[in-house]
């Protein structure tokens, strides 16, 4: 029952795409209000973290489910935005996510990975974890498509 | 090719459900960060609204899908929530929300209702609209499965 | 708390889009397997229908989830393909079902509806009806992406 | 960026699991009539698969999404089922299914995992591959929930 890795070495065909993600990430207002930083960043895959705060709990002082999804969704867009031309915008076409645990913890951490790198369209995962001293609980996952738009430039 | 009208009149078991919802929803933090108002309120149908401000913004300068996906899904879980009994919490089990056109307005306007009662598992289901003077524009929509937690007060 | 009517009425672009969609369904093998027929298409509107068998059930004898996400599915893609150009191929992008009742029946009835057409992806919900005698059971809701390929033409 | 694994080797609270799978299987009418067979199972995971036939085809002679959606889904509901104690059902609950490369080969092979296991419900992960000779393609892949029913023997 061993299935193929399904995570390929995606190779980016904009040299610098780094500048390119790490410039549109800075220009998110709601990740600076979350205070969500971008901690990693390769070839179709992103890290996002966010440290715990009274505002972003929902009613019983845990991380909101609002506040995994942005993460993660925010992760996915820019994995699969590093497999972009450097024409091209970035656009969430829709995501699902399931919450597994409690998101409980001084900080959480969403991990996005490109799993399919279309001309237009790009599928990733993202899976959430809560942070608490060294153990890490994975509490959401998330399955999202990600549209390449060519020809407009990702600027406000 | 007519459907039989698939959004009951639900009733509360609960005549206090209002109360309930309103208390919930103050102890959220990240909806009081995002500024997000309890607008209507009745048995299996919520409405929240958030004001347009940078905090909510995206790389172009549109609301963040996280911000469409928080207010959602937090009306999604207390338009579940006014059919739960007295003693229940409430959990959000999965969501899944495609954006159909971009957040742009003054305020973002998140509708959701029950579709399906089970003494468990509630499905709704919820609309996003931007709302540009007196113009809405349909962005995005949330498909979501609820959980009832009996026995355990929603106290934080 | 009134939404504006998400349901806009659509306008087809190739007038004979009804002899491509009844053709292209003709050629689906799993509908005939399955004893599907395609009862109503308009513009951005579509119902299949298919009749309790044996072959179509769960381990308790109800209709199979698989049989409702099948039809379901097979309506949303061909809902989406009334609204694309001649020259077009329909493609599933992804869908997420609820199953909302046992689906137990003489007939299973999927209805689906394009919600929001653009030009490449197209954005539908469809709702699955179980028929006893004159009584529909509402068992299952989908919303699904649907991609329109130009230059592709839908032929085997 | 390295994740937890976040697949736990689960243990079935009931030994006598692979009989009771097996046997709720033989009872699904569609899986026979699809030419589905049970090619491996143990604790928390299962794999199905269905040999290529007109039967089961799309409009373009590829396997139907509609084939995956049903193969991945039973996965699923199997996979949860052999965690489950002997006097429950298992219920679909939802699921989301995204298609990422023509199913297009001699076999399709569904193989599905719990990735969390609650009491009373059960996500599951399932990918779907399209075999030619002896390579496979990644064609789908599905994120579900799935419900068990205590006190309800899973008979017909």
């Amino acid at each position: 029952m061993k299935s193929p890795d399904n995570v390929a070495p995606f190779v980016a065909i904009d040299v610098d795409y780094e500048r390119r993600v790490r410039e549109s990430f800075s220009r998110q207002g709601l990740m600076k209000h979350l205070g969500a930083r971008l901690t990693e960043l390769e070839a179709g895959r992103i890290e996002i973290r966010a440290a715990y705060r009274d505002e972003l709990t929902q009613q019983h002082g845990y991380f909101h489910a609002g506040v995994s999804g942005s993460l993660a969704d925010c992760a996915c867009g820019y994995a699969a935005f590093t497999l972009m031309p450097p024409d091209a915008s970035v656009l969430t076409v829709e995501y699902k996510m399931n919450l597994l645990a409690p998101a409980e913890g001084e900080e959480l951490i969403a991990r996005a990975r490109v799993v399919r790198s279309g001309m237009t369209l790009k599928v990733c995962m993202a899976d959430v974890y809560a942070r608490k001293t060294d153990a890490e609980t994975h509490c959401a996952t998330m399955l999202a498509t990600i549209m390449c738009l060519r020809g407009k430039p990702d600027r406000r």
